[in-house]
């Protein structure tokens, strides 16, 4: 049985995965948290520590790494003697992590694809550049890496299995809808790292229809959901992790991300685009000065970590999957609600980050207990999400089911 | 008779000076041009002799300076032999380059009062904080210093002038009101330098009213005006040099500034501004790269100079003085329309250039003539307005006059 975990990373996801394995320790054993700055760690372990996040007595501890140089992630991973790694760093530092993993033999997980600091919205699917290069070398070390096990992708792509495999015989249509009803009484800010929250809307809009990737641009296709809780909301089709393996495993569904924006952050972003402050190439300064305008704009913005304490509100984020059913037209909408105060009152978190990093600590339960350890690199949909589920429901993440039968818990 | 002059700077406006000193240096003799960068200069030398602008055979040639350093641009007025600097560098310099020509005799002018570059808005009067403070060096050199002397400040404070000792027994209030209602067909851009732009707008909007200055934030007093030519327009109370010497000058009156704006550059600012990317004050980003966010917005916009070839539309600039004339109330707008295309046409400069280079070169003409050679430092407003109309008239900015009586040229 696999256990002891390193946690890559020490932002906010990081913060709810480390509150979340601690209060599992009986099942994840030893918890290391490691990032190139080890204050952030250490922040966080006072921050479990304060909450007495800690199920039972065991090792939480912070260690320093740079986390672009795979060797040293193989030499902290030997040194802590973990067994899975779970990786909430930013998108940057996959690769070179998943390495260590094959290297060193032991469980990868991530919640975000990986991404080139000079490269913005490559072709896809996303996945086929970088993670699915090692679906081979990880079948042959018996590695078990799961991609992308955060919310979304993660949650939602069990959910779309889900959906699909109780619900349908076929499906026509996968529609990701995450919508963020909460209020953090910022003029603005962006709910994560303002960075990789920019570059997933300033390249192309890819979707999966007909049978084909179809391009658009951010904010040209919206669209009204009249959800659970949150109610009526306006969200736009987006480039998003997951269509780019649920197009691969379901081809022959239409498979689209819809996020929720208002007016005012569409203002904020067309404002930043066009002037050019959201690129990601270097511009230089009338004084010399070579500088990436988007980094500039995240040194000004709030980090999304201090916008815990006043934010309120919920989330509702889920699957609508379509297709028939004996025959005949059916919808489902698998979903979770989640509160962005109960958050705060049990992590310190908002609920963004909550949503994030809850998903990868019951993967990693799961892979302890040997039910995910399947030896190989996946997405989310590949695996039995009903494991899953009864581990979300349990540490904070229900799942709900919405059809023309109503409104109830998954498994009622 | 003063003659032979250096321009200092080799933007925008310097461009338009060169080519208006090149068109009069019958007067004007030598023509010299530095700036930091010593290619700017020669692209402008280049762009003059292009229009065959140079009235007879005579000097035109370009210089490296640090107009930072006093001791640099003393040695150039001296290795140059010229009597008569007109700075139009950025704003940062006015004190050094002053106190060159104070140390070696030689005229001085400027066209925007000086900054320092981590402080906005110190407290009025601005001249006070700066220039004022060598009135009495000058005085004592017999040096002319016109501050302030490009179009608004510059030809506005004459306007003021006129309109009061012409029209009127007792003013009680000076409006100066500043629209552009051309068109360069970006998306957004600034019409002079970005960085100086922003930082009109980003501190205390000052003006003298019931005898005492007042504070109000940008864009919080707005007022719509019916101007000769560009019809209708939204115009808000700004912060501007000239309201700290007429303030002072006319005391008695209310003075304000009022410059248009459209709803879309208002966004554009609100949303820079409110995100913190306007700050002259460095941020740190999470590379460790120190960097003040308004040079980086200053890098990513279009260069103000590259808007001309495509600018259309006119300006309408001027000066509404209110007050009583034989007891009745009277009102006069003096002011000047001026064509974005017509300018590029004539010297490759759009409009906004165009009226900020014309007029410290028509003073130049005047010192070199004797008639504005004070042998002190004055703002415009001290001089008589009549001469500096008459070369206006000639050089390519008329002066019109519309009151009740009708709208006429100003000595119609």
């Amino acid at each position: 049985m696999k256990r002891n975990v390193l946690i890559i990373g020490a932002g906010g996801v990081a913060q709810v995965v480390a509150h979340k394995c601690a209060q599992n320790n009986d099942i994840l054993g030893d918890i290391h948290i490691a990032s190139r700055t080890l204050s952030k760690c250490e922040a966080i372990i006072a921050s479990v520590h304060e909450k007495g996040a800690m199920k039972g007595e065991g090792v939480l501890k912070a260690h320093a790494v740079n986390a672009r140089n795979s060797d040293e992630v193989a030499a902290l991973i030997r040194e802590t003697g973990v067994d899975i790694v779970i990786n909430v760093a930013q998108a940057f530092v996959n690769m070179p992590v998943l390495d260590a993993c094959i290297e060193t033999g032991v469980a990868y997980m991530d919640t975000a694809i990986h991404e080139e600091p000079n490269l913005i919205c490559e072709t896809p699917p996303w996945y086929g550049n970088y993670e699915w290069k090692r679906k081979e070398a990880c079948a042959e070390k018996g590695v078990t890496a799961i991609l992308g096990v955060g919310f979304d992708p993660g949650v939602v792509n069990a959910y779309a299995r889900y959906g699909i495999d109780t619900y349908l015989d076929a499906v026509a249509s996968i529609d990701i809808v995450d919508i963020n009803a909460g209020s953090h009484g910022r003029w603005f800010s962006t709910n994560f790292d303002p960075e990789i929250n920019f570059r997933e809307f300033t390249g192309t809009v890819y979707s999966w229809q007909n049978g084909a990737w179809q391009s658009n641009t951010m904010f040209e296709v919206g669209k009204e959901w009249d959800l659970p809780v949150v109610g009526m909301q306006k969200a736009y089709m987006t480039g998003h992790d997951e269509v780019h393996s649920l197009a691969t495993n379901y081809p022959q569904a239409d498979v689209r991300f819809w996020m929720g924006f208002g007016d005012h952050y569409i203002n904020v972003f067309t404002v930043l685009k066009n002037l050019g402050l959201l690129s990601e190439k270097p511009v230089t300064t009338a004084e010399g000065l070579e500088v990436i305008p988007l980094k500039v704009v995240k040194a000004v913005l709030p980090d999304p970590s201090s916008l815990a304490p006043d934010y309120v509100g919920k989330t509702c984020i889920g699957t609508v999957v379509k297709g028939t059913k004996d025959g005949k037209e059916t919808e489902v909408f698998v979903y979770n609600v989640a509160d962005h105060k109960d958050a705060y009152n049990e992590v310190g978190s908002q609920g963004i980050s909550y949503t994030a990093g809850v998903p990868p600590v019951a993967a990693a339960m799961l892979i302890a207990q040997g039910t995910w350890d399947v030896s190989k690199m996946v997405n989310v949909e590949e695996l039995d999400p009903k494991p899953f589920f009864e581990i979300l429901d349990r540490i904070g993440l229900p799942t709900r089911v919405k059809d023309a039968s109503g409104d109830r818990a998954w498994n009622a």
